[in-house]
């Protein structure tokens, strides 16, 4: 029928990306809660915290005590985000967390200069100072960034030529600093994607780099991220980054609609009810999605954990 | 790539859904306010009422009204649901309506006896019946209906073999009584289906009647709505029942998040962003759903109308 993996995998990002999102303030303890439920869902890896300045990124601001107090479990990676090196300082004084080294860029540059302030030039010296600095510290793993992979809003459409441009890029940097490049991950940063690009750019990079394992990070904020990543499944890919509920939300609109990742709970129970291996308890995560409303107080986007999930009709009729 | 059509018809069912749905109530001129917006986004068929016992469904109390009272555009149909031979007789005595007969079954047995109150063979004789009392009205147009094609809350998974059977009842109904079957609609009553699902039994029906045309019906209680739909249309489907901003609600789940109808704006900007020609202004159609929040005064599920379409952003970068 199609190219559909097996298996995959999911990072769940819900935690980091909605207690930075949310107005809050959500108490230390309601963080942890939701973290550890999380961990008892059956997913591989769960990104817990920013190491970002309190004073613009308020909601992080007990990030080392968060991740103190998680019940951390064996062969599940917590990682967390950080923005400099002061963060990554932060990170590698951190017990327990497994630290990814990234190599970022975006196919947009105008959406470079302004989220980053910087030009692709200028953007490669960073990314190789970066690198350096990761091995310094004994990272192994990394994990190669593009950011509006798909789309700009400032840019607008984004040719599958730059895609090919700047995964070269990122490649390249790697194999300068002698790192293996051990993901790539594509990001529909602000949502343009459709199931057809999906296929359009993975399919270019998979045809230059059929070796390169890809992973997609799908914004949601225009109701296609769920068949953007079905349009990823068909092209084989087998790693995607996610929020429970749908937390989080996407910086760039101004309003409240503006959804962020794709929803794992969503995204889970159409790979099992597909047969594809997630790992995950499905109902497992309902409970955590729903905890997660609680734990921030409104409703969350995700729709399975309203809707119900069929293997609790299929329980009852058997 | 794949089968993608070139071109996709996109029914319209929103108001005859949302209206029903809704607890009101809903003065009739804002009902009227309503179509008459989505008559001018260039949708070719609306469904603007149902002929209801009143008591019954309160919400369509003022169909002779709504539907008197609406401004009928050259070139959309407007059509009308009924239940029962006084209801098509009102829907008769009506101007300005397109009246579609329908051969309904259902792959789930069970659904059908606690929906409809009788099983198979009941059912063949009434829809004999409704076949000879359609064309003793002159109604030419025939769509064959099969609710819960993918999965039934009573049943569970319904094998693609039911589908199959479902399909030859309904051919043989319509060849026995000399009509022609215009559609057929393939109905995930119960949000069981996934794009896997979709692709598995919209190619089996076509594998064995590959000139009948099909129309999928989706719920979007699980999510996986849009997917499904962009799986139906990898198969070449080119016909969807839809709700302007997802109006409307599943009668078999209980609780507020229960989804309805996969939205009309996301799936007409999903066809729209890959080429696929809709017929259709996704921007007048967003300030239409925008307008149906407010007919019923709270949030309505569509992505779109948050998120924006591209074409907004595009013209802008231009």
């Amino acid at each position: 029928m199609s190219d559909l993996p097996n298996r995959v995998d999911i990072q769940e990002e819900g935690p980091r990306e909605g207690f930075q999102f949310e107005k809050g303030p959500i108490p230390t303890n309601r963080k942890i809660e939701l973290i550890d439920a999380l961990s008892e869902t059956g997913l591989k890896e769960i990104q817990v915290g920013s190491f970002v300045n309190p004073k613009r990124v308020p909601g992080w601001a007990d990030v080392d005590d968060v991740i103190a107090g998680i019940r951390k479990t064996d062969g599940i990676r917590y990682t967390a985000l950080w923005l400099n090196e002061r963060g990554l300082e932060r990170a590698l004084a951190t017990d327990g967390l497994f630290l990814k080294g990234s190599i970022t860029t975006s196919a947009s540059e105008t959406f470079m200069k302004l989220n980053q302030n910087r030009g692709y030039a200028d953007n490669v010296k960073v990314q190789h100072n970066q690198v350096a600095l990761y091995k310094s510290h004994g990272v192994s793993y990394f994990r190669g960034s593009m950011m509006a992979a798909f789309g700009c809003n400032f840019e607008g459409d984004v040719p599958v030529s730059k895609v090919i441009e700047q995964t070269e890029s990122i490649l390249g940097i790697a194999a300068e600093n002698d790192v293996a490049l051990d993901v790539l991950s594509l990001a529909d940063t602000m949502a343009w994607a459709t199931p057809q690009s999906i296929k359009r750019v993975v399919g270019s990079v998979r045809d230059k780099w059929p070796d390169l394992r890809i992973t997609l990070h799908l914004h949601d904020t225009r109701g296609l991220g769920v068949a953007n990543a079905y349009a990823g499944l068909e092209m084989g890919v087998d790693s995607f980054d996610a929020s429970v509920a749908g937390l989080g939300g996407c910086p760039f609109a101004g309003h409240k609609g503006a959804a962020g990742n794709v929803c794992t709970e969503d995204l889970a129970f159409m790979c099992e009810e597909m047969g594809i291996d997630t790992g995950i308890d499905v109902d497992r995560l309902l409970d955590a999605a729903r905890l997660a409303e609680d734990v921030v107080g409104h409703d969350l986007p995700g729709a399975v954990k309203w809707g119900g999930s069929l293997d609790v009709l299929r329980r009852k009729l058997n």
